[in-house]
């Protein structure tokens, strides 16, 4: 019996990704299981350096074609050097987002592109999460939550409510598109309840 | 009349591209005009960037899927930032080594991987140069010629002719299957000779 499942976490800024991530470890640890948890953009060392290249400097200095390319390879050194060798090894994966988000943040922003988007990820990745949680909620609420978190990180204020409106119709839209691997979680609830049925999907494609 | 042509220098290691494409620039710039001399990989600064990245740490580091993808990244920079804005200005463009150098190097190590390389050239960079001039030269010679340059680079030995012979039917195969484009130099000449018959076809394609 192989416990090799690839689990993404995707939703809007501030829904509760890396919250629930760390949650569904943490269960699956307490189940006996041995989940590799990771994260993009990185999870790789190549992929962290790539990373960095990115949001280092002028944020304009690449443009959104130069972006991709980057950002795909970031994921496939990712898949190659820690996702692929967990799930191999029979472990489950438990990544806080991954493809989805280049999908749907690249829609909002650059919609023309998408169609580089898909053939990149065909060609260069290929591989597809066998179950991904997006967690879906109010933009306003998430925005309060992310205030709260003081991380010191403005990007809700940047981007605006309304790009995170777009965000969030793009996930509900992915999620209406691949039913055979997406689950709608409603993140409007308090943490542990959201923990808990999450916890109970990712044991029955686990069949624990 | 413009003079936005795009050349590029392509052929083995030390077959004289570095000095011919200088020579060039050299000639147009006694000839009246301002050539943009450039080179890859490089060219930008986001792309010189890319090939640290490439050149530092462990070689066997990235895959040859991840490197062609930053290659490609790396290339998407050096014609936005150098090449492109270069021609619409109207000025020569003269590159030391372009996509060919990536479609032949890549047929001789992974030949697997040539319908990736052409497909990611088609949708991310798109342009070919106007004129390419292929400096064709026996190996044995150009490693010869390579030991007297004592750069300090042991390519040469590192990869062996054999190597370099593969690279050189790449190269004539390349220029027989785009004519359009490509001139094929005899390398086993003096420099100055080599020299004046680029100049008469640069010439030609510029116009002059
Ligand atoms: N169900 C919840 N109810 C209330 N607050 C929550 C809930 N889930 C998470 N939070 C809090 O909201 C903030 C954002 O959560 P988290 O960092 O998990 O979101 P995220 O989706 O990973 O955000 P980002 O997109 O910025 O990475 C944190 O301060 C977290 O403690
Ligand atoms: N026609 C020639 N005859 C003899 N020596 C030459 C000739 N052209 C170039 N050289 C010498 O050969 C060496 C390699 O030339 P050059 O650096 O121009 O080659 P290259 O194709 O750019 O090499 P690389 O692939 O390593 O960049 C240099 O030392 C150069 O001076
Ligand atoms: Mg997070
Ligand atoms: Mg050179």
């Amino acid at each position: 019996m192989t416990n090799s499942v690839f689990i993404t976490f995707e939703g809007i800024d501030g829904s509760g990704k890396s919250t629930q991530a760390r949650r569904l470890a943490e269960h699956l640890r307490r189940r006996g299981l041995d989940p590799l948890h990771t994260r993009e953009p990185g999870g790789s060392p190549g992929a962290e350096e790539i990373r960095a290249l990115l949001l280092t400097g002028d944020p304009a200095r690449w443009s959104a074609e130069t972006e991709i390319l980057l950002f795909t390879a970031a994921r496939r050194d990712h898949l190659e050097k820690t996702i692929n060798p967990a799930l191999m090894a029979g472990r489950p994966v438990i990544s806080d987002r991954f493809a989805d988000s280049t999908r749907v943040y690249q829609g909002a922003t650059r919609g023309d592109l998408r169609a580089i988007v898909d053939d990149l990820h065909a060609r260069m990745i290929g591989r597809e999460p066998d179950l991904t949680f997006i967690i879906d909620m109010d933009p306003a609420e998430a925005l309060s939550r992310g205030l709260a978190r003081q991380s010191g990180e403005d990007r809700f204020e940047e981007m605006g409510l309304p790009f995170q409106e777009t965000l969030r119709h793009g996930f509900l839209a992915l999620a209406h598109d691949h039913p055979e691997r997406c689950v709608l979680i409603d993140g409007n609830r308090a943490e542990s309840q959201i923990a808990t049925e999450i916890a109970a999907r990712a044991e029955a494609a686990l069949n624990l």
